[in-house]
């Protein structure tokens, strides 16, 4: 490679990564980082990656491809109850990668670190044999006796979703063209939430103080849904029709584009919504939505969750329960 | 990929990967993990990165890549001063991947998190476009005032290398088949040297008590001293002879498989040493080599580095200055 004309792994550090670095940090220019962590509180540490073509593809644009790898690691932590304060970046480049690729990515990276409040801790740039890899670890304090995992919800707690299911996976099929009827502004908006997902990350604190159990939708509201009740051990069923979701989504659901039953099916199993999905104990719940309708984000009650393991039942009209080919987005 | 028999996402996080997660990893049953700091203490941080088939190749034992992955990071936080505690794992498999490699893999990750006491806390899973993507995030907890950097060797200060050089370079020639002439023992033991590094993880300590500067050597000696002589702002001359090679390297360096320039350039430059490099106050330097004899690691002195901006010197016979048509690994 040392024949073309692009800049060396230091160089691409140093131009486009060590702005976006902070204390502990050494300019990028150490092995690692050097993390302090407040007197009494605990870290919240996870870690997400997403990789050409699986989960972008090459013409997708650089900057939403870093803001999605960070904000899905976003998304973990404001569902265990954390506001996130720093990451590390293993980036994986293919051999034809290329600097204006690097460029966007970063500005986009930046422009997170901004609205977020975040530096980039350290990490790694690597060549890979295929496409873009990118791996991120972040992390975020919290009060270690608050810490919301998804273990812990029990009989009787109420279960709660914030903002709108749904807009990710259906803005997948906006941007693959399945859904012409409509509108360019509301199909670019669609197509925005599945590429730019917004993680409710303020909202952490008040997962902090009231939930029993939470957790991130990120593989599809009911798979995911299926996974907190395994986890903690509870029974669940919903009326679809108290399942929120967007104008737009309404839009598509009662559309020529698809049937209607395959947009619901889509929208609440096809994954991409990065909401949270929590229980509050109901001694908690005047409290708690007190407190949560001074925030920007929308929370929803989804009824209370019963003794069980794992089973969730999503009703449709005169209370008959739906049936779903797959109920969450599948890895592998 | 439903109508294979192969095991979902959840299984095989479940089979393989937490028999080996902690406490703060419920089980890696959730979207993050809770990470308790000993009061007083710092985290060093550090997140590296390797894929097929730049870093290993689809025929290797997937036992060593895990290994390698992992002990790359414990390499970058011994450097630090640090004792690793913990480490995530963002684990990318391509679509073709066999669960018998996948076992073999994680038998390698049980194996070191063994050998050194290490819990695996987290992570992630996912599909790559290509071959398997291995990206690890390693923790572990220092007094923050002795997180050794590399910025701040001062002028005066003695040089220091743990272990010998070029074993990893020159390993992977053997593997290649281009050293014949070594035994079928000595060809053995160098290739597991380039497969399976051992960075010195229990010199830590002496790290962070007596070194004013250090890094790990993972691109080639004389490259990543160029880099830790231009972060601290040093120049250093050194004698070729003095570099500490292993009785096989020098059984190489005089043997007819390859120029002994040649050979000797591979083993300056070609990285995979893991080992560290760091400098020590000369009024220290006593009481250093005192508990250095007592561990398990040798320690050689490579001189004193005088006030400079990076420059590195070899000098070979007669002290006529070496050069190298490169002086380390480049990732891009």
């Amino acid at each position: 490679m040392s024949d073309k004309k692009r800049l060396g792994e230091f160089e691409l550090i140093e131009r486009f990564f060590a702005p976006l670095s902070g204390e502990g940090a050494f300019g990028l220019k150490d092995d690692a980082a050097l993390l302090k962590v407040t007197p009494g509180k605990a870290l919240v540490v996870t870690q997400d990656a997403i990789a050409e073509p699986i989960h972008f593809l090459p013409g997708n644009p650089p900057d939403t491809i870093a803001k999605k790898a960070l904000r899905v690691n976003l998304s973990d932590l404001a569902a265990k109850g954390a506001v996130p304060t720093g990451f590390s970046l293993a980036l994986g480049l293919g051999e034809e990668w290329r600097e204006d690729w690097l460029e966007a990515f970063a500005r986009g990276l930046a422009e997170d670190c901004r609205q977020y409040g975040l530096k980039l801790n350290g990490g790694d740039t690597f060549r890979t044999g295929g496409g873009p890899v990118v791996s991120i670890t972040a992390w975020g304090e919290i009060d270690p006796d608050h810490y919301r995992s998804r273990l812990t919800a029990q009989t009787g707690d109420r279960l709660f979703v914030t903002g709108t299911i749904g807009e990710g996976a259906l803005g997948l099929l906006a941007h693959a063209g399945k859904l012409p009827s409509l509108s360019p502004e509301t199909g670019a908006a669609m197509e925005r939430r599945y590429f730019v997902p917004e993680p409710p990350v303020a909202f952490a604190p008040l997962i902090a103080e009231f939930a029993s159990s939470s957790m991130d939708i990120s593989d599809g509201f009911i798979g995911d849904l299926e996974k907190l009740a395994a986890a903690s051990g509870f029974d669940a069923e919903i009326a679809a029709g108290d399942i929120p979701l967007s104008p737009e989504v309404r839009e598509i659901l009662s559309g020529a584009d698809i049937p209607a039953e395959k947009a619901l099916e889509t929208a609440l199993t096809g994954g991409d919504d990065y909401q949270l999905l929590f229980t509050v104990p109901e001694s908690h719940v005047a409290s708690f939505l007190e407190k949560a309708q001074k925030t920007e984000f929308a929370v929803t009650s989804l009824g209370t969750v019963r003794q069980g393991d794992g089973k969730v039942v999503i009703l449709g009209d005169n209370r008959v329960p739906l049936g779903f080919a797959s109920t969450s987005w599948h890895h592998f």
